[in-house]
């Protein structure tokens, strides 16, 4: 077997990647590899590693495309960016696969380019995975697809189940569909009917919908939702190591001298500690509170009660709303030429 | 100031909420409560309390709506529901605000119903608290509407910002969109019609997208989003101290004996750990890695995309997808029909 590499994207490339080459070429015997890159500096990378370079083809691909670029513009001006060549090779059949860590913009709408889809497909996606209590979960689209019709979250739930019964010889991934409530009758119409649709097509293994809270208990295997929630979701969860780590260094620290330092911390997400929330935009004060709520939760919503009628809450957003209604029709307007333009174009949205 | 409570609802209620009443009349000494539920049980309650019952009316409202019934059907049915009789006063003058615990979509319903929506006002929301590391941000909206337009994402922005000017005393709220990507032509057309929108309008301290990974860095007073996302976000980030305590009990137990338990505990959100992932659905192998990859990150893509390739996981993919595609227009259809017979029949979806 023979693996493209995009030596050129990436934060740590070309290094960590000829590097990473070099470890997967004593890993598997018979693989060989094609390195895209600049030729200058690859041979004298591959010297330093003492790796079996008859096993590595260096091809010329220096361009790089970053992710403030526009994939698209990008796949028009760049025609020697190594992603796009590292593809090429890969569409010639010179390469079984290819690997970047570059821009993944570029390398999707390249990969549409240069391979297509596989049949059938209506929308390729990007599955990634979360932790979770028991091992992890695979979350599919994480941003390839900012909005999507029930069809395209079916063909993902597919997709998804497939690539864990595969590689990770799970028999019966559970899918689950991510949103806002559990009932089939929760989320948009998009959900709704997706959910209709995984429950009555055979060979899923569908446990219905589930919400944010059970993303890290292990419920299901594959869990499906649009790109656009995906992707937050997915950034928003890569953001809790540091978050983790932070809080473990300054409890491992107080450890030994203090166990209030656990709780101290614990308290600022303990969501009780607020009380309640106002529901905004109706004419009167109607404090919204947890489920769960204490007596102090619902003391400190009584307290927020009283400062929204004291402040004059509504009387302000009344007034403030009266003034920037006229700004939408304008936007909208130049939003519907935009998208005219953009459809006209033949460009992907 | 009087304050109707719903002592009905919630998990520990009426014993919580009754407490909590009582805790604010010692705090507030010119409030008067009304609590309405069960007039068998409240009296005893007081009494038990020792507080002073001259402050507290007792009103009739015993029925309880469950998370689990539908609002509107409760709203016909149950004409004495706690939270409905508690609004019911808040209309009539009789009380200036309302405190809940109990079903949140029951509250959202009859709050419309009952009060009715503040001049301008497209869609009301709720806004929650999310902790963050320089104190807390406002994400709204987290529930009451599943898909919105810019013009209600411009209002979401708006009532958070009075709120937290006046509840807090911020300023000027720093005003962020919650999108895929920080560019302001990332997201949807609605985010991207929003983040337009917001730009323009005055009086608003627009700071342009935030993604996932920002919520926690404190860059924003209030974080715009749809209710779908924002709720899913909210549960998935309230799951998060249960993580948080379980990893650092484990962490306090052996920070005496192993520092290497942190590591381990890290280790498992680490997501260079997972290497790359493939781009699912187009025909070819195009793993995607981590702009971070270090060589290991590099190495494991590699085998990653080995196993793509020798597993056949597009043809299977291929396979899978030509038995679904005949499902979907059945349920297209389906929906349709529930569709427009919910708009005839004047139901809010």
């Amino acid at each position: 077997m023979q693996i493209a590499l995009d030596t050129v994207g990436g934060k740590f490339a070309p290094e960590a990647i000829v590097e990473g080459a070099v470890m997967a070429s004593r890993c598997w015997n018979d693989l060989t590899f094609i390195l895209v890159g600049d030729p200058k500096i690859l041979p004298r990378l591959l010297e330093k590693s003492d790796a079996d370079a008859s096993r590595f083809i260096i091809q010329t691909g220096p361009q790089r495309v970053d992710d403030s670029e526009s994939p698209l513009e990008a796949l028009k001006l760049k025609s020697r960016a190594s992603i796009f060549c590292a593809l090429e090779a890969h569409q010639l059949g010179e390469a079984d696969a290819v690997v970047s860590a570059g821009s993944t913009g570029a390398q999707v709408v390249a990969s549409i380019q240069k391979l297509g889809l596989l049949e059938g497909v209506k929308r390729p996606c990007i599955g990634s995975y979360l932790p979770t209590e028991t091992g992890r979960t695979f979350l599919i689209d994480v941003g390839v697809n900012v909005s999507c019709r029930p069809i395209h979250l079916l063909q993902f739930a597919a997709m998804g189940t497939i690539f864990r019964q595969y590689l990770e010889g799970i028999e019966k991934p559970r899918v689950a569909l991510l949103s806002n409530g559990e009932e089939r009758t929760k989320g948009s119409h998009v959900t709704r009917e997706a959910h209709e649709l995984m429950s009555i097509v055979p060979g899923l293994c569908f446990i219905g919908n589930i919400e944010g809270r059970d993303l890290y208990s292990g419920k299901a295997d594959v869990v499906v939702c649009d790109g656009f929630t995906g992707n937050i979701l997915l950034k928003f969860a890569e953001s809790i190591p540091d978050m983790i780590k932070r809080c473990t260094e300054s409890v491992r620290q107080e450890c030994q001298s203090s166990p209030a330092a656990l709780d101290h911390l614990l308290r600022s997400f303990d969501y009780q500690e607020f009380g309640g929330v106002p529901l905004l935009g109706v004419n009167g004060v109607s404090m919204i509170c947890h489920g769960r709520s204490t007596p102090k939760a619902i003391k400190s919503a009584i307290g927020e009660a009283i400062k929204m009628v004291n402040l004059h809450v509504n009387q302000h957003i009344r007034t403030r709303l009266s003034t920037i209604g006229q700004w939408s029709a304008t936007v909208r307007t130049r939003a519907l030429i935009e998208r005219m333009r953009r459809r006209s174009s033949g460009e992907k949205i």
